[in-house]
């Protein structure tokens, strides 16, 4: 993906990784991204899901909501940030304390998704995103239900990952300072399923047993 | 904390927590945020540290970056979110999936740090933000490396948090659909913790012990 003046970091240069499948990996592994949009001048910014279909990303939203009703009338222009905690990185020093992790960032303009094909394939893809395999095994929507849904699209046209990773960097003069240094690694982890209180007949799911996001 | 037009959702208002102390909770337990502002009237958003002093939110940021340049001149309106996963919820109709969550909203205009009194103490907060105790056992920040950091300040005062917890919801009619449905929950763990090899002399300091966000 080509480097604009949207993408190009200020600092940390060499932590950017360009390549398209850091970014889709990326993209894939987190759950969740942070949508933000422009009302009135103020920047305004929200926590939804998303899921990658190609290159074109799908945020999920409810019709009411601000981002989707100005999509209502054209395009949007949303910056979209996804973050992947990886770890803890603890140095000598304060000022060298860091974190690993893997971020997306992406620019660009969403349009609403109208045509209906594409919309029921987009909400399916948010269903999979979150759990793979979980639309073949789950109503679809009913056209009234896929009324009070709205998604947007957002071509990948301008993302730009970045990377941590590794141990901790002290400067020389520190090493012998009586401070612990290191990394704590982090990770997201599923607990023990909790079937619903209200009948539940059917036994987990086998894309549900070792859920895990990395891949 | 008073709701305003900006704080009040149009929709699921049955999530709406405004307690201060849920807003606190939240972004106590949460290691990272999303930092949105506007450059040229676009939307940006970045991932970045932040620690709660108070009613003060202070946000780490390199010299170069985009909202620390500007607010230089003056007060930058940005929007602050935080987001933490609870659980996925799984229904048996596609629309009724959900995502259990913790999350706030912070919007205002964030200050650039100039005291160096108040500098110094907010960088101290970020890195007990990450592992409490840090600050008294690391080397605080040279008078170079206090100039080569940024710190914005963001109040509270406009502040909502959004929770929800709990179970499925499937509609009555979709109850006795061959499909599980439950919940799976998810959290933030922290894996063994890996020295530098830069000869680290010091045994694992104790709040690094069973290290958990969850208090």
């Amino acid at each position: 993906m080509p480097s604009t003046t949207r993408t190009t970091p200020n600092r940390y240069a060499d932590r950017m990784r360009d390549e398209p499948e850091v970014v889709r990996q990326i993209l894939d592994e987190a759950l969740v991204c942070h949508l933000s949009f422009v009302v009135n001048g103020e920047p305004r910014v929200l926590p939804t899901l998303h899921a990658r279909d190609g290159e074109t990303l799908y945020l999920h939203g409810s019709t009411g909501s601000r981002p989707m009703l100005a999509a209502r009338s054209g395009e949007v222009p949303v910056c979209v940030a996804v973050t992947l905690l990886d770890g803890l990185v603890l140095t000598r020093s304060q000022f060298n304390h860091s974190v690993n992790y893997r971020s997306v960032v992406i620019h660009g303009r969403a349009r609403l998704v109208t045509d209906v094909a594409e919309k029921r394939r987009s909400l399916a893809a948010l269903v999979d995103h979150v759990a793979a395999g979980r639309s073949r095994d789950s109503r679809p929507p009913h056209d009234r239900e896929l009324a009070q849904t709205s998604v947007l699209a957002l071509p990948l046209a301008e993302a730009a990952a970045k990377v941590r990773t590794g141990g901790p960097a002290d400067d020389p003069e520190d090493l012998g300072l009586p401070h612990w240094s290191g990394v704590l690694p982090l990770r997201l982890v599923a607990g023990v399923p909790e079937p619903g209180t209200d009948g539940v007949a059917v036994p987990l799911p086998a894309y549900l047993r070792e859920y895990r996001r990395q891949r």
